[in-house]
């Protein structure tokens, strides 16, 4: 299969995988999901579908339509160290929900973990696996995985609160308040105390 | 209409009124349900419903099947003054979570929230009220309405994360842990400094 340059067919190629990754996502959940077997399930070479999406978390955003490359922007939050690391993480989150022009695919994501179990687990496997493990991980901290999930509670709520349920005045609030106010929370959960001693 | 005694037809009417009080609750949210409205739709003395559920907490709580007196349990809560109050919140909501053989009404009030306009409308007028304004409004702080935005942010999210997402280890964790990790962050919301100076 040609790699580049526009041929008849190649958006179609692209649908496909696109619609196989979708069918895994929802059947298989994120871990389960592999790119050789979404090329399989479209009948095309898993080099096409590296070509197009890069990984699968590339594949996973596209599919769903998150308009965010997550890992990158992970990435360049986690490469700034511990210091400081809980505003860049918030900034970074509301960066994507107030930068999109159309909130509907994360609204769909954050709306189908609450009402289906399948969707609930492909939420946690992915917050697990490509963002929180990511930022987490490189860390060296007791407790990582807790602590991961303790940032996902207070994102995903946010999330809630301000874009879903849209509590006033914090629905409205300027990013830097939000960011003032809830940084520390993450940054606690990331690198501070979170046990009882 | 009698107050008290058994009587033919009186849950009956206490059915008449739930019916009422869910599709009123349902249509116009929460705010804008009365007890002396829902009386007039159910065909009642609005005294049989001061009689049966005491006050448009009551009712709303028996209307959703929320299995907790909130109002009386956050009067608790609050009555303890600022120390310690974000411990004793979040003891007070693990409780109600943990603390229930049936979740499926607490998960359809997040779920409804998530999916269904009405629904969030309903739940944030709920929070605003009822929960978090009889907290907060009970503290000399700035900003109030703000932070309790922020607290229900996390309590909203800690319910997701730990009951509908299942996140782990923090959805098989004890109370104790929980409570150790996430009421320091609602002392600070509740009480400290939340702004950027």
């Amino acid at each position: 299969v040609a790699r580049t340059g526009r041929r008849p067919g190649s958006s179609g190629a692209r649908q496909a995988i696109l619609d196989a990754a979708r069918k895994a996502f929802a059947s298989n959940g994120y871990d389960a999901t592999s790119l050789r077997g979404v090329a399989r399930d479209a009948g095309v070479d898993p080099a096409l579908v590296h070509h197009y999406f890069g990984s699968k978390a590339g594949m996973f955003a596209a599919a769903t339509s998150v308009p965010v490359d997550l890992p990158e922007g992970l990435a360049a939050v986690a490469a700034g160290g511990p210091d400081g690391l809980g505003e860049r993480l918030v900034t970074f989150f509301l960066s994507v929900w107030d930068g999109t022009t159309d909130r509907s695919p994360l609204l769909a994501l954050i709306r189908g973990a609450a009402s289906h179990e399948d969707s609930a687990r492909l939420l946690r496997e992915f917050l697990t696996t490509e963002v929180l493990g990511r930022v987490v991980a490189a860390l060296d901290v007791p407790d990582p995985q807790l602590r991961a999930n303790l940032v996902g509670s207070q994102m995903v709520g946010l999330a809630m609160a301000r874009y879903v349920v849209r509590l006033e005045p914090l629905a409205s609030a300027d990013r830097s308040v939000v960011v003032a106010a809830v940084a520390p929370t993450i940054q606690r959960y990331l690198t501070g105390t979170i046990g009882q001693t």
